[in-house]
């Protein structure tokens, strides 16, 4: 098929190159000038705005958004919007927070433009190996654009599908997320465990790759996991330091509003805000109240 | 090679059918006489008693002990200690308490028996696919005893290894274990929140097998999961009730020990214990505490 592609990041660049491996015609948009050359490279087509995008494209035209969360992606399919015919549809293949999925939807379909988002995992190995592709939105347009997610996914028949109405896609791409934060939480403690263990000087890149094989615990994340300690054990060379991109928030919110525990899902996201702590506020508050009734012994602040 | 093998439920009697299968000469010991015929319909030799067995063995003796935790792995180790002979080894397959482990280790090296730990993963599962062993114990012993590791494992040469003394396979096993309740609980609760959000009318099984594919969550776990799910995606003849086996209260436990924390290894556990209350006492107290200082209503109890 042929379409476009809007933001040529970590993601967009490599499924346009999956797509175009595939044989499908893109068309790019990248403010980054070196990332429109590579997927020209690759034999992409280029345009100089999101108006010259649409005009490259035949209609009913298809253009794909892989753009951050949020106002970027606001500021895209609005523009998008305005420039595009009905008949036409817009993928967002993002990780938006899938209430704006439901808005813009409900924005061009009003004016009769086809909206899916399609919650996409699968990192910077996705290239290689292919998507997993959770889509959302009417069952027409993901059947006439389904030769597109058939190609990103890692085949024909696996790892895409169409899961639900506008929003459901992003909707189950975040409880995706959600449920990742609290898979490398429980291996990170495990982890933290084994190396604690002192008196039995554990090799842990040798148990992770024990446990790759055979083990209950297997999985994709503990065979990244398992590359990362073969390369060093220690991770002495990584910060203590772990971010978070919206969606294990959103899964909390949606906990919430739901009336729906998950305590795992949540507690995974607090560690994340808690590595990113010094001198924590709540733990002054601690040692001052054990000074205060206990008289136990309060260290003092290092003065900078 | 030959050994002896004690205890013939679901892991013994399949770690005996695929060791038979690899060549080795196996002499079995269970109390099911099924158990034992099943065994020897696979070529096994059979036993009467733990004496028997040890006298049917040529020294210098190997005898694997799969049986469960605690007590009856005590007796037959216990008993094991005074039949073999300075030179034998038992092997502790099951899921002991590492601490057990370097306890019946340090008796064992006493009388001149060898001693390894080798906590066993894979489940019912392992037949046909091995089982993933981290083995604790001395080096000679494990290089001896090696044959037996290698037909056990997934291949001879993945999934299995020594991580270090007496003591650290049982160690590493029972974290493997706790890691492994942190990644069902994330699980479990995402499919929840799909569950939930009723709206979309998410088809949660179709959702686990996109996410089985490309996705940073799939994993052996989620294969499994998966396929209850397609089995029957409202798991209705399922009670909400769910056991913990040890392995995950010892992980708590230890955390607490070495000062670690494991919050999410920990929450897993409780929510286990959380599946099997009903009209908790907790729950109860704040609904009273809501009433005395809000005047909020308290639901009357059912009368029995």
């Amino acid at each position: 098929m042929e379409l476009g592609m809007v933001g040529l990041g970590r993601m967009g660049g490599a499924m346009t190159a999956r797509l175009l491996a595939g044989g499908h015609r893109v068309t790019v948009f990248d403010l980054d000038p070196k990332a429109v050359e590579a997927a020209r490279g690759r034999g992409a087509g280029a345009a100089d705005s999101l108006e010259d995008l649409v005009s490259k494209l035949a209609p009913p035209r298809a253009v794909w958004v892989m753009a951050p969360a949020g106002d970027v992606t606001e500021r895209i399919i609005a523009t998008l919007a305005g420039a595009l015919s009905p008949g036409d549809a817009v993928i967002d293949g993002g990780n938006a927070d899938y209430r704006d999925s439901m808005r813009r939807a409900a924005d061009l379909t009003e004016r009769g433009i086809d909206f899916l988002d399609s919650g996409t995992s699968g990192g910077i190995w996705g290239l290689e190996g292919g998507y997993s592709l959770m889509v959302g939105g009417p069952t027409e347009t993901f059947a006439r654009l389904e030769p597109i997610f058939q190609t990103l996914a890692p085949s024909p028949t696996t790892g895409y599908g169409r899961v639900g109405p506008a929003g459901a896609g992003h909707f189950t791409k975040m409880v995706h997320n959600g449920v990742e934060y609290g898979l490398m939480q429980a291996y990170a403690e495990g982890f933290q465990m084994l190396k604690a263990k002192e008196e039995f000087g554990l090799e842990v890149d040798k148990i992770a790759q024990i446990w790759r094989f055979g083990s209950v615990v297997r999985s994709w994340l503990l065979d990244l996991t398992a590359q990362a300690l073969e390369e060093d054990p220690e991770l002495a060379d990584i910060a203590a330091y772990v971010e978070d991109s919206g969606e294990g928030r959103w899964t909390v919110r949606e906990a919430a509003d739901l009336g729906v525990p998950a305590p795992i899902l949540t507690q995974s996201l607090y560690e994340r805000f808690r590595s990113r702590q010094e001198n924590s506020y709540a733990d002054r508050v601690l040692a001052a109240m054990r000074n205060k009734f206990g008289g136990h012994a309060v260290k003092a602040a290092e003065k900078g």
